[in-house]
């Protein structure tokens, strides 16, 4: 799945035209869904009244609400309640939850309870809710003993997990312990195909932006002879548009394949590579043993 | 500075009562001024429409809009900018600003962008705005150079900083640094009278809920000889609330001393005390030689 970038005009404004094009190419890419407005699409430094106008945008153009699985864990209950609230009356029951993330320390039991509270307010048993685990981003981890107790007090709501810890230990041993229960995805398909071995349902990832085709191909050939090498490249590329910063190296990305220019946008505190940035990465993408092309459709 | 607590109902609701009359006697115990919805308050727990109603409803009250600096920074810079615009149809011109606090490892750039977006969207130049920096909770540092950045570019705007850092070495340096051209409020007490002696202004705090008079008191009588002891009972108070956790904490010695019960309320991930934790704070602090009293008015 891709974790969609968000495109954004010059003054800042969301462009839902633009994302509602790219989704459209990320399906056609193989992708089999798309995340919108989770860490890669800024979801955070838009306006809960962007964020609900945003999906109702793609809906709108035709993209399938069973594609999406979209982000609606803010910092406060009530919004992030409000959201999901707003998702389902769309028919999009899939829900990628961050947890409160302003305070740090707090206990599991607190997390737990941000979580119930949540799921109560909404109280709308269509609601399918993937954990969001992205300590480097919320400074409150989500750990296994937690997705499992709220697994068990939910079960038929807590339908998954994004792990984007990037910690291989702990995402393995969350594979085994609750892949057969939940759908576990992975943050990053360096870790896919180890992780679908270890009972995870996929990944979802920043990098199929502009990378897709090759992620998909990663996993359909996973366990062919060759795969070790695609698996390299996909790496080699990733890393690439981490050194740039991620979300801003990928928009760039995307907005040199597609020649539109404000697709270059973010906002701040993000800010877009420079000029020079930007003829780096591309001369360091080039250079790689991969070259991340346009996401273009894949023969399935 | 009193950093105040919002007090709510068992359902969670906000109770806008009690607030105004807790601010009201915070301000009759001799705090200069109250920071409304920080850390302290809760504030990202909240809707943007309750923090809204919250500040509506203590100047309703009959509080004076000048004794407030109230918080009013988000994740996304138009929620910022549209608190903020609200605080100043109110007439409350001082807002506390956090820095953007969803992206981790963000660049000195991006968040000067941010700010700078802000104070542009609100355009407005009766806005004094307070750096918020809170790297404990925020993960997003304001160093000297960025707010001093800030105030070269908004003179007029930037009108000061709450550092609630706790590192001594940067409180100093930063008291020396701009104490001169801006307010720099501590965010705790303990270093109160270094600070004051280093260019600060003073020192907004989450303690003075309860102990604004022993606070009060040590400010006027900092250069006495006996300070050093009042400083010790002052820490050792704080010490106690934050061993148990500082807002539940607080709340609960409220909720003690006023009778209303609902005061040990707050709102997921933070959890209130348990009856067991309940006793053992005030068995802590009727050990201590603190014995933080509810705030009564102090002669001046």
């Amino acid at each position: 799945m891709a974790a969609v970038l968000t495109p954004m005009d010059d003054d800042g404004a969301a462009n839902a035209g633009l994302l509602a094009e790219h989704c459209r190419r990320l399906i056609e890419a193989g992708c089999s869904g798309i995340v919108l407005l989770g860490t890669t699409g800024e979801a955070n430094s838009f306006t809960l009244a962007e964020r609900q106008a945003l999906l109702e945008a793609v809906l709108e153009a035709g993209l399938a609400a069973d594609a999406f699985i979209v982000g609606t864990g803010c910092c406060a209950i009530e919004d992030s309640a409000m959201l999901t609230r707003h998702a389902l009356s769309l028919g999009v029951s899939r829900a990628l939850m961050l947890p409160p993330f302003y305070y740090k320390g707090v206990s599991d039991a607190g997390v737990f309870a941000a979580y119930a509270r949540v799921f109560e307010r909404v109280n709308d048993e269509r609601l399918r809710a993937y954990i969001y685990r992205i300590p480097q981003m919320t400074g409150v981890d989500v750990g296994i003993d937690l997705v499992e107790a709220l697994h068990a007090a939910y079960p038929s709501i807590v339908a998954g997990i994004k792990d984007s810890s990037g910690k291989w230990e702990d995402t393995e041993a969350l594979c085994r312990r609750l892949g057969s229960a939940i759908d576990v995805f992975v943050g990053n398909e360096t870790l896919l195909v180890r992780a679908l071995a270890a009972g995870a349902a996929g990944c979802v990832t920043a990098t199929a932006n502009v990378n897709a085709r090759a992620i998909v191909e990663l996993f359909l050939t996973r366990e062919r002879g060759d795969a070790a090498t695609l698996e390299r490249s996909v790496a080699a590329a990733r890393a690439t548009f981490e050194a740039f910063g991620l979300i801003p190296a990928l928009k760039a990305s995307v907005a040199q394949t597609t020649g539109v220019r404000s697709w270059r946008n973010v906002r701040p505190p993000l800010l877009a590579l420079t000029d020079a940035q930007e003829r780096d990465l591309f001369k360091r993408l080039g250079a790689t043993d991969s070259s991340p092309a346009f996401p273009a459709p894949i023969k399935r």
